[in-house]
């Protein structure tokens, strides 16, 4: 049987496959929508993936993505610069502001401390995190790393390192999801559900 | 609360999402991922993107996709070129050429005729079929269409206008999918596995 694949049709369709969540099998179908699109369609993706790269860069103080020189959250005159909420990626800023109820500034660290995956803290951006701190203004980092092992990991490091330098340290706090189900909980989530239990 | 979010960002989640089978949320992870990705990936990509559309155009014979001035199936010797199989997209072709079993070539239609959808007969390559048979030697057209309304009705079509030219007109068998529940099977599949039923 021949080889009846068109070369540059495979070559998209791996580097479909190289995204994360994308199997083999969804690649080969996005690979030939591409290929069902108008000339200009493709045209213009193949612009939004270089410009998104080439326009988009870490912003020197929250080093959160932006395409301005200080990114739009640090440059507010209307945030509380002396709260700093400290997030693994750009996802968790996006997430935390939908909720409309936070009103401090954030430090991303493009990762979480993962000696398995080779992710030392020298990787992260900890040590612009310390410089802000040193620079003074800060009274509050929120440790809102993932509920995970690294998160954790990363969230008690941090607060080991930080702590010492006058600031105060809080975690988000852990508990029953809302709308959740007591039967269908994990019970590390129960634990810490009873342990955090608030008065009625 | 401002507008955190980088406008190429944007761009490029709007991109994917125009992609069929993904949403927002995952057209979002995507365009942080290509975020994540070294710049020469990135390039890589994007070249992909534009490669495939620019290297890649339908075979003037079988209308399928190919590099080459004649697919590699319709300039082939060792296939019978007598038979062909008629699908409804270069996808299909993959899937029956993954059989290993079938030796005919082939005629993608680029669609099934959908008035719902706005899709007439005249936007097929029909016309191309009808030349191909028109100038002899094909003895038999295989209906490989999807047995939905469209793939039935656009087998339906194609075979009172094939068949006075002179071709043998057949249909993929329907049945019990291999590994397939009797319990489980819709009643139109389970009534075409009885009407089709064979001696043992």
């Amino acid at each position: 049987m021949e080889n009846f694949s068109a070369l540059p049709l495979v070559v998209l369709a791996e580097k479909f496959a190289a995204l994360p969540g994308i199997g083999m099998k969804t690649a080969q179908r996005l690979a030939y929508a591409v290929m069902e699109m108008p000339e200009k369609d493709v045209q213009a993706f193949a612009d939004a993936i270089l410009g998104a790269k080439k326009h988009i860069h870490d912003c020197p103080v929250c080093q959160n993505l932006t395409e301005q020189a200080l990114c739009p959250i640090c440059s507010s005159a209307k945030r509380d610069h002396a709260t700093v909420c400290v997030v693994e990626g750009p996802k968790d800023v996006a997430a935390i502001e939908r909720t409309n109820e936070y009103h401090g500034v954030y430090h991303v660290l493009h990762g979480l401390i993962s000696p398995l995956d080779g992710v030392r803290p020298e990787d992260l951006r900890i040590n612009a995190l310390l410089d802000r701190i040193r620079e003074g203004g800060i009274s509050e980092l929120i440790m809102a790393t993932n509920p995970s092992v690294e998160g954790e990991a990363t969230a008690m490091y941090l607060s080991r390192l930080c702590k010492p330098l006058g600031v105060r340290v809080t975690r988000l706090a852990f508990g029953l999801p809302v709308g959740g189900v007591i039967e269908y909980t994990d019970s590390v989530t129960l634990f810490r559900a009873l342990s955090n239990r608030s008065e009625m």
